[in-house]
Formats: C-alpha cells, sequence, structure tokens
C-alpha cells in the first residue's frame, strides 16, 4: 500500500510552540537531527494562540506520544512554569525553550540560545573561558548569550542594552554565575576585547546599520551576530572586510539543535533525579 | 542547513487519536495520500488516554493549524459531539472517524468505514445497487458498513448479529435510509445472495474459523472482509478456492482514506452550510 517512510503509530511527537508559527525553522531541523539519530520522532510546527496558552498547553502535555516541545515567540517566560525541573540557564534567565519528557512523566525545562551560541563557537575550536566579551544586546537570546557565556568563565564581560535595570540584572545573574569575571557595563566598545557578540536586532532583515559605531574591526578580533536573516548581516560584512574571524546566527542554531536533541534524548532518561 | 523536506513552519497537522496508538496505519497512508495531492501536511499519531478523552480534546481542537482528526477505538461514538455539523452516516451510526475543520472554525465530523467500504467496491467496479447482500457483524465497523450500503439500495439486506436488540436497530436504520430494501434478519446464509459481506471479528490474526457454516461458496458470490490482518482471512482463501470474487479489508481502507482526505478538503473550503 502506498504509505511514507517517515511516520507511522509508533513515532514519537516533538513540537515547537509559538504564535505565530509560519516562520520557524525548527521542524525540519530538529526533525532530521531526530533522523540522523536513527529516532523515530517527528518535530511539529504548533500554533497555539496568545492568550489561550496557559488554558491550553497542559492539555498537549498529557499527549502520551508528546515527549519534547520547543517554545518561541511570545512563550519562553510563560513556558517555565510548565516545567516541573528546570536546568541552571533557565533559572538564570527565567524562561525555557525546550521542555521534554522524563521517564517518570515529569516535564524538564531548559534554555539553550544561550547554550548554542557556545556550541557554535565549540564547534569551531574556539572558547570563552578567560576571553574578553564584548555583548551588545540583553533580550531574550540576548540574557540566554550572558547566562551561557558566563558559565564558561570568561575574563571580562562587558555588556550593553539601551535598558538600564535590564544591564543590571544582568551583571548580578553574571557576579553570581562567574564571582571571578570582570564585569563592565558600558556603550559597545572592542577595544582590548577577544570576541564581540551581537545579540540587537540591529542589522537584521535589511537593517542597514552597525550595533557598534566603528568603521573597521581589529583583525584578531572574533565577531559574532546572532541574526540568522540575513545570513550576512552589516557587521559580519565589516568583520570579514577588517580580516577578524566570523561566527554566524545559522552556527548557534546548529549548536543550540544539537543541545536541544541531546536534552530531550538525556530526560527521556532520567527517571528521578 | 541539513534539513528533511517534508515538514516545515506552513505544515497543517491532521491527527489520528486513540488508545492505544501504536498498531494504527493512517499516519503512513494517509499523509501519503495527502503528499500525492500537493497538500503540505502530516497525519500524526495522537495517544489520548481513554479517561482523558472528553477533557483534552477540545484543546486540541483549539490548535490553530490542525485541519483535521481521525478517531479509532475506543473513540468514535465519544467522538460525535466534537461536531458541530454531522453527515447523514454519522447520524445513522451514531459515531465519526473523521472531525474536519471548515473555513469558519467550527468542526464536521462524518464515518467514513461504510462509505470506504463502498468506495471500495466501486473502485473494483461493483455496486450494491439493487443487489442481495448478506452482511454478518453490526459492531462499529459493521454498522457503518450497513449504513453505507443501504445508502447504495440493496434489493436485498440481510444481516446477522449476536446481538438482536441491535440487529433490530440497524433493520430500523436501513428501513429509514432505503424504504425499498428487502431487510431479513437471521442466520448467515449465502443463497440467493450476490455478496457477502463480513464486519464480523472471526478470522481476524490467527482465528481459524469462518464466520459462516458452509464448506464451500457459489462461484458467482462476491466475498468482501473487513478484516485487515492477516490480509488473507479463512472467508477469502476459501471464496478464492470456490471460484468467487473476492474484495479485501485493504481494499476498503485504502477506498475509506481517499474519502477521508476528499472530505478534510471539502470541508476546509466549506465555510458556512
Amino acid at each position: 500500500m502506498e504509505e511514507v517512510s517517515f511516520l507511522n503509530g509508533k513515532t514519537r511527537l516533538y513540537g515547537i510552540v509559538g504564535d505565530p508559527i509560519e516562520q520557524v525553522r525548527s521542524p525540519e531541523m530538529v526533525t532530521h537531527e531526530l533522523h540522523s539519530r536513527q529516532i523515530n520522532a517527528v518535530l511539529l510546527p504548533i500554533h497555539v494562540a496568545a492568550d489561550a496558552f496557559e488554558r491550553v498547553m497542559p492539555h498537549i502535555l498529557s499527549i502520551r506520544n508528546l515527549d519534547g516541545l520547543i517554545f518561541t515567540i511570545p512563550f519562553k517566560s510563560r513556558a517555565l512554569h510548565l516545567a516541573k525541573h528546570t536546568g541552571p540557564q533557565a533559572i538564570a534567565v527565567g524562561a525555557i525553550n525546550a521542555l521534554a519528557r522524563r521517564a517518570d512523566g515529569t516535564w524538564a525545562g531548559e534554555i539553550f540560545d544561550g547554550l548554542g551560541c557556545v556550541e557554535g563557537f565549540r564547534r569551531r575550536g574556539l572558547s570563552f573561558a578567560n576571553a574578553r566579551v564584548m555583548l551588545i544586546g540583553l533580550g531574550g537570546a540576548g540574557s540566554a548569550i550572558c547566562a551561557a557565556v558566563a558559565g564558561q568563565k570568561p575574563h571580562t564581560l562587558r555588556m550593553f542594552d539601551l535598558d538600564d535595570a535590564r544591564c543590571r540584572r544582568m551583571a548580578e545573574m553574571v557576579r553570581q554565575i562567574s564571582p571571578t569575571t570582570d564585569i563592565q557595563i558600558g556603550k559597545p566598545d572592542v577595544r582590548g576585547m577577544d570576541i564581540l557578540l551581537n545579540a540587537s536586532p540591529v542589522g537584521m532583515l535589511g537593517d542597514p546599520r552597525l550595533p557598534i559605531d566603528v568603521s573597521h574591526l581589529p583583525p584578531g578580533l572574533i565577531v559574532f551576530d546572532a541574526i540568522v536573516k540575513p545570513e550576512q548581516t552589516p557587521l559580519l560584512a565589516l568583520a570579514e572586510k577588517s580580516g577578524s574571524k566570523v561566527v554566524r546566527g545559522r552556527e548557534m542554531m546548529r549548536g543550540q539543535i544539537a543541545k536541544i536533541v541531546d536534552y530531550f534524548i538525556e530526560q527521556i532518561r532520567a527517571p528521578d533525579r
């Protein structure tokens, strides 16, 4: 009988929950990652209306062959309360983007935006340990990147965000995660820095601006941009022109997907801890 | 980036809801049918615990990119109340196995087990109109087959089920659908019959018995068995040995899947009727 090969009654379900949903890229990428590990599972787009989230989610979690969810805009903070167990990144940031079923039926949550950035660097042989890091933007992705980079014990972490209160909160978070790091709050500045991270939306979707006011960058600098679309942002173009090493948003995305699938697999094997 | 081709953020969702779920065949078959019609959609197994059905289903229906569901054991009757609009077969049988979203967001339900049987016959150039039909078994599938066959206005419809009350209810249903049909209730008997339909579980999964007490069948008889596993039941083996024409359970299943996908497509285009 004519049939597809990637779905059957035993297929385990994962989903990405967002509102809107059509723009997400996890279904094709995470499903590929699951299949490359020989797991009979798919990750679906699940469109839950923003005003129905708290009401609907407990029932979606009761679907017995659902093993995990990813959360995207606008649900990362609101999903936190769905997790009975929360990882250190989730606690620091106050949000999750992955929720995984454990063998005992409880749910564990963690946020992987920042860990994906660290993993993207690691795959390129680059490390934040003892490095001098300038981070621009402390919103959803930025605060997660801040927490994950702090976990790598950088020498210096200089932070900038238009919201001062947010800067101070993040500085306090970094102090708790990595007491030895030199924490600075202030305007974007790459003098004396090893790594520049952009987690602000400046340069996204045709925005021609740079997140930092310079005409060239030091050639030894490593420059990362969390922006996925476009792949080549104005910042990365300048970095390449200046001879800097470049790490792209999609490397963070790839790193994050691998880490999330690791987490899904690891949690389903964790009955009670 | 590595990715699969059959899932993305725009993929529409369908599901089959049952408890248990691992044995279902709709995910691979209906998804194939959807893809063969160039529709970006998948049909997933959705395992809802029997005791949670009424509580969980309204929330699953609130998922905005979900366009339809199929129901299997033990939910076909309990799913009826989820449909705002019900088709004639569903009303006659008191159950649905397909629930389709309309453009206005309401849900329409119908049962296709019987219509799938009629469609399987039609694809072989066979018709129930004016035929003399013996139907054995009036359970879930049997009552749906009874309603669909009655809709084809057979000359005679003789019915047998171990449950007498059920036979009388079905006889009354046939009387309403097809007043001109000669309705008989009584033991399985193929004398004078054109078509024998088995919708009882006799012969399923290694059961060596026949649903009718005969040692051969008339060569002109058309013999259908609703059983899908095994493909070759004792009844069909006897029919082939007797030179009868045989229609298999999977032909009904194939006919049903085509009819359900037709229904899904037709309903999503039906805003208000």
